[in-house]
């Protein structure tokens, strides 16, 4: 089997040596262009890449994906800052390519898409769910960008669903003992040194409670889900917003 | 809207008893007969019963069926002792009966059956799935029969993935340290006073831990599950074996 | 050995009734009264109760604790409601009747008294301590009172080893994320269906996290505390506030 | 206030070299040395330790206390290899320079530390004890010694107290499911890619359990403890055995 050709572009960032390393460590790929700021793009291109791991800045990512569609390379993206006018424009130049396939995620931890999909699945069987992110005490803010997208995943199924709304007798509180409402999930954020970065979402219903916990310990647990990403992203052409599309979950 | 017409059999029962409770509380659901042992059949038919919860044990619930199904009368059946003869026939009553629908579920409570669901979704992109059952110290079976079920569905979704055989450098152990292994899935199981059923589904892989918990504090855990098969089992026709079929997962 | 003989006062309460079953069943102690409203308090006297256990109200237990303490009955108490006026009264009663102990305890759950203890015990090791508490959603309250007291216990621990304030880098928050502030301890307040009581005290540093969690799942768990409580009170004369002086920690 | 004196032998290992770091770090620490293999001790002495942290091996540690000791430095002592004979040589230098003090303790993680103390102490108030570690799946022994030293602990509490036998009803088990028996307790094994070091002591009784969970994410998590080793090693005379001595628990 030949190798899949891949060029990191940001290579020189934290997650982007990261990447640089695990494509490098990949049996089935090849790592063919490593760019950093001011190298040239044309190199990607002369090397044969196939796919491109964009892990930039918002200020370069358009103009690499440009290059990249226009020369039907294949983009898995994790470079942030992605409004609505963005992605139109990035959907009308997949559509003058046909063959290409661009996937952004928000999120590369496979364990944190898992999370928040069994989250979204679990939310309308139980009375009660609950989130708590747990990070360490540098983060500035708060709740986590992930367990807003948590909470929001939840209200949004259980909305579908036609749930009631969740039962809570409190009558009389300090300020702040019940958490942030992000559409009517109540989100707790605890500061600890010792942690990175941990998410715990709680389902309860009559007599039984679901937990479902993810603990990142390290910056390396994005890897494989850019990985799975390279593999996947070159049979789908077009856009993919999400990792959670490529899990095939059934 | 009409309420939907329902019998318990083996409403003498605790399990029976609490799903009698269920029923009438249900809004949408009437309780129409409430069989014991030694109770009539026909007075279910009578009745004008739609669906039949069945609670009884392996010596009567053959023949609650067979009724049943000769009445159209559709069944959520948590009696156990289900072999493939016995599925054989009660499969052969179905065809003849088009119609009707019995759905037969090891586990009513639907925080077990999503966690078994979930395990066996994530277990293919982790590198070390491990599973803790945690009971009361009188149970007399190690490990459960959810957890050894469990880790059977861990088991399969890795083979079908073709994932690497689990980490393991342990060369020293104490005899029982690592746990029993069901289909080369390591199962420990913990017994304390104070508990009633818990599992814990640990996944790991470079950086991050995926933790799925189901904690059921309460046997009336099983009353939403049995609900929802009720609802759900009337436009099932034939046989369903598994309440995660009408979860609708996706 | 003879048996200790012991009166309960408010047998016919939720907690009380569990009291008689608890001394009943403790093989070293005699129940000799059981009282509930309206009940003469000259019946444990004439029955030759050495110990009672008082769980009535406010309103009663005053003049039930001088009853005992001027018949030379020792006291383990359940009821809330004291004041420094009150405390100081009981005080003066014992005073005058040197041989007899009264045991005041806010909480009879061992697990909660030492969960307690332990954080107050770690709190000066860490950099950060926050309470995480869980409780089912009819609760009216938010903090519970056991999680603004062992707040409390741990912000009075770092105060007199001199701790630096927890770090905590967050400018962004939604109102509410971070919990609420009990003496400078964060403290969350989760209530979902399903769960009964249960609180958890994180404490981290460097490299390292210790978790101390107390999950109680039926009021049955006040009784081994009552029952030690009885057993001790006997040899310890005067007034003692809180179990934790009765569990020879060291 | 003039700043400790403290040279690190085993300087230039994994967690000499955090040592270092660590006390140079530290504002009430000076470091005057940092030897590694080869160097000679003399330097020490000549710069005017006053405490030496040994992090060599077996075969060094010996010589580097004699020559401590002999030179009136106080030692805080990581290396391992311990026997009855080795301990006793020890003592005997120690009594020849009763002015000077040494601390061996097998672990300086006061998280790890306090976890066992709290699980001795907590261990006779509970019917069921039993123990889980979780280690990244390179570990070659299980369970861990960590583990296995606080499963001693609790059978030593537990047995000074004349608690009954823990509960289990077990029997029908597949081999290894009910985990190690150390002195009577159960111990857990679970390697997981992902996790580092960790280990949970879980206590339960009627109606309640209690958990203590240490979670070590980073080596960098000894560093805490070595450091209040140092600084209170040198009013510390003689042989102390284990970071618990110095912590105060009250």
């Amino acid at each position: 089997m030949s190798k899949l050709r891949v060029a990191v572009l940001g290579a020189k960032g934290r997650i982007g040596s990261e990447a640089v390393r695990a494509v490098e460590a990949a049996e089935d790929m090849e790592l063919v262009a490593a760019l950093g700021r001011g190298d040239k793009l044309e190199t990607m291109a002369e090397a044969g890449a196939e796919v491109a791991v964009e892990l930039t800045d918002p200020d370069s990512v358009m103009g690499n994906l440009e290059f990249c569609v226009r020369h039907g390379i294949h983009g898995v993206v994790g470079t942030t800052g992605w409004t609505d006018e963005r992605l139109a424009q990035l959907r009308g130049w997949l559509e003058a390519a046909p063959g290409t396939g661009v996937l952004i995620a928000p999120n590369f931890s496979i364990g944190a898409v898992l999370t928040m999909q069994f989250a979204r699945q679990a939310a309308r069987f139980f009375e009660s769910v609950e989130v708590i992110e747990l990070h360490h005490p540098n983060k500035v803010d708060a709740p986590s960008g992930t367990a807003a997208r948590t909470a929001q995943l939840i209200a949004a199924a259980r909305e579908q669903a036609g749930c009631a709304p969740q039962p809570d007798a409190t009558s009389t509180a300090l300020e702040g003992a019940r958490g942030a409402e992000v559409d009517g999930v109540r989100v707790h954020s605890v500061r600890l040194r010792g942690l990175l970065a941990h998410q715990e979402v709680l389902l309860g219903g009559e007599g039984e409670t679901l937990t479902i916990r993810h603990d990142s310990t390290h910056h390396s647990s994005f890897m494989p889900g850019v990985l799975l990403g390279v593999r996947r992203v070159v049979s789908a052409p077009g856009l993919t917003l999400g990792l959670e599309h490529f899990l095939d979950l059934d």
